[in-house]
């Protein structure tokens, strides 16, 4: 179902691979909403994707863009420029990468020019592209500038590696930047902390599938898909949240405020089942729920 | 401008006294929307206030409903379902009570009967509202409840009284209840962090107005006014944000992030100005910063 | 090992019940460490419990108080100056209790007169007795309160009840007071935010000893004991920790800035072993990773 | 006053430049303490700096390292551990530089190649001296690192520039290697975030004055010294804290829970006198005191 809600705005979306992109996802959904599109990722994820497809659906042109060359986001914004014939209102930032994991070297082996990197990608990224617009006086007043992020940002997760500071940094430069096209322009930047996300069904990540098991019993309304990520975003991008910026927003079905729920440690629990319970603790009390001894 | 984002939908405005309300503004917005909707307050802000003229604007019937009375809320949603023909949609909550602030008792001087029924009124409604909703499963499926919060609720304010400790248990209820409204009908709750707002042209809150006019200088975009605040909760009514619960969301345009912005320390510095400094701190330096000395 | 780190000051325990008990530890490690002590807790835990041991062993006096009455805080304080002739420097609140909880009633059915005791025993007193040694000024420039806090206040767990609603507004109380007491007299007080800890060798809490099973291999260090959690105290009633205020502290093993650790995942997949995994999800990857594909 | 809380403890400071240095007063504070120093800074800190004193003060050799090198770190920590005769059990890091800030270059003009050079300083600083202990297997189990970082990791400062997104990353990898370095050796990683601090009555940073002074009146208890820091970590590196890991603890005098000081709000008002207060808005109200009107 569409509102409308996009309706004469114009916007670039970075990062959308194959359909199973959240960047995919929001590209369509956008243009179904009214918007007026603009493609890019990097060479190699243009050879290797399917942008072409979403370019057809979207009426949109695809531009390639290596976010770590300032020429390249400078060529690209000058071009979007030109075919939007003017300024644009939304980006939607959806890039990560990181070598250490690419080459599965773990978190206290790293490789530093590799770190950097992933943060030159994964971040500063959005710096340059946000640096260079305001240079070009590229995006409309009241435009709004989407980052998608994790919640390893803010708790750490076994084997996420140097993606967790990457997230760190990309939400604190949403925050910095977004002060800075805030008070000018009232430009919003905001990261989305989306769900553990299927997208393509690519090689087994060790260990992945049995975190989204978990997330998506912790969550009261279970893990957030790419589609709901989607339909967030459009309503981020359109008019009716103007005065909301310079925050991490958790779409993620309620996981982030969760402690334990029942689901999930009922799931647990089926660990100890069917064993000796040699790793399992004696029945015990607390201080906590002392109120029910006394 | 409207989209439709709420048609077909149904909900109750708690909360509404005149136009200068945040409810008034959202039901109005919702109204526009599309939605069909119900109006209920206190019976004496009902009197005292204007709600007929909202109740017409937006063809709604008004039940009087006095927040801390569960008859009455049973009440209420009983002949809300009766009058929708079925079960709602949404509910906004925009009630706040501080018999301790009304009656000048400062914090540390505080009345305790006034202050369990400042957490009655201010937030236990939210519970109770949310309970007899769901012993009358009046609420459907994929329903969305918000309710209006303030920073106080993670920073104290000089002055806020007993209203922090009320914003602070009102955000918990929010989520502790939207883990089982969520888990079992999807249905998610949420807090709006509002910015301090300009309700009613009232009596002089002392300090209040240089409160406001620091937290405009502190925020990039400005305060968010009551409209506003009306656009934001109507994505968060809408089917676009299903997967955001739990969640205590900060409308403030960006003063919730800000620990620093030019405008307001150049005003603040402006007390200084033209008198003997005496009370003005000598020039320093800081680690913080050492690397400029360096 | 002790190191004089309260020697001449003066303080107050609330909530001792027997040896596994946190306050319990807490007034013998500061009566190791130099410190002349007042203990108290409700009549009934008096009896039940065995407190006249502590006493014994950290030659203290034991006055009862019910902390839901104004009139026996008030006699305690003015018992303590008397019996410590003068003021004193420290407060520990650890303090809670849910008649919901005890009578097995869930959160979606709460009883309202319950509701409010539990917020009126488990938060309240901590103002009741900040008010208090305030009106009869009793504590000590520079003094130290602490309040025990959990997890709770920010993250939803199943069957916690309303003792996490309680527990969020003992910690804004915190800030509240702490604002207050701080400006006023350099007084701090803080909440810290235990692990789930094994107090007395109760009753089985249903759900429980999984959780802190689970809690146990998420935090790096293990779950926080009595023990531990006395020692941090220690040092926050200390003079080492001055400018430390309104801070809800985690002494948890790492718990809170956990997403998800190895030890607990290894445990969680344990529970689709040896069975048609019909609940478990397929292999599955994600833009998160995406990194590890392209 | 003393109370040998380090007796038998071994630990590297870095970044102590001259007196007015946290790092300098932690060093002073733990040789009281009874610890077993060694000092390191920068070889050009070392020259500009009065390092030698201190190490004449602590008893304590001073190693020069460049925290960019690996080389240089991995030659310090193997010295250490010849100096020391063994392992050690804490660290200091004390570390920021910002290319960008120290060329007054803006944020929104930012040198990509100095902002990579400020994250490597100033965070990536931390990763490469614990994967350096960690490879050499330097540290002791249960030993401590703590790391200084600021507010502006949460909330934006105007022109605190990159370093802003320096400290959320530094604060990011003290979470994720904390995880690692807990499992295995017990050891914790915390942030410690300080009030800002005079150390050097060096050039004036514009605004820095006013931003201070500011502070100081928002903080109930005022802005915490470098002295008081040093007490703090004290604390931290002792074996009374040891469950407290993954942790950004904030040693401001309650600055971070402050949303408005009566002080600060007063101060702020005194910029309107005697003006004609065109710039001050009129008498208003707001929603969030309506409980005053009605």
């Amino acid at each position: 179902m569409a509102y409308n809600l996009l309706k004469g705005k114009k916007g670039i979306i970075f990062g959308a691979l194959n359909e199973m992109s959240i960047a995919w996802k929001v590209a369509e959904r956008a243009y179904d909403e009214g918007a007026e599109l603009l493609l890019t990722n990097a060479p190699f994820a243009i050879r290797m994707g399917d942008i072409s497809t979403l370019a057809g659906k979207t009426k949109s042109q695809v531009i390639p863009c290596d976010v770590t060359s300032l020429e390249d986001i400078e060529n690209l914004i000058k071009k979007s420029i030109g075919i939007f014939g003017g300024k644009f209102d939304f980006v939607l930032h959806s890039i990560g990468m990181s070598p250490n994991v690419r080459k599965d070297i773990p978190y206290d082996h790293t490789n530093y020019e590799y770190f950097l990197k992933t943060l030159d990608i994964s971040a500063l990224s959005l710096h340059k592209i946000l640096q260079t617009c305001r240079n070009l006086d590229a995006i409309n007043d009241w435009g709004s500038v989407i980052a998608l992020s994790y919640i390893a940002a803010q708790r750490t997760l076994d084997r996420y590696n140097d993606m967790a500071d990457a997230k760190a940094i990309l939400e604190s430069i949403a925050r910095s930047f977004g002060y800075i096209y805030g008070k000018e322009k009232n430009i919003r930047i905001n990261t989305v902390s989306q769900s553990p996300t299927r997208t393509t069904a690519g090689s087994r990540i060790d260990g992945f599938d049995s975190l989204i098991d978990f997330t998506e019993r912790m969550a009261p309304l279970g893990n957030a898909t790419a589609d709901e990520c989607a339909d967030y975003c459009i309503t981020l991008f359109s008019d009716l949240t103007r005065k909301v910026t310079m925050q991490n927003l958790f779409h993620d079905g309620g996981f982030s405020s969760m402690g334990m729920s029942e689901k999930a440690i009922r799931q647990y629990e089926k660990s100890f089942e069917d064993r000796n319970n040699t790793d399992f603790m004696d029945f015990i009390d607390t201080q906590k729920f002392c109120c029910k001894r006394v």
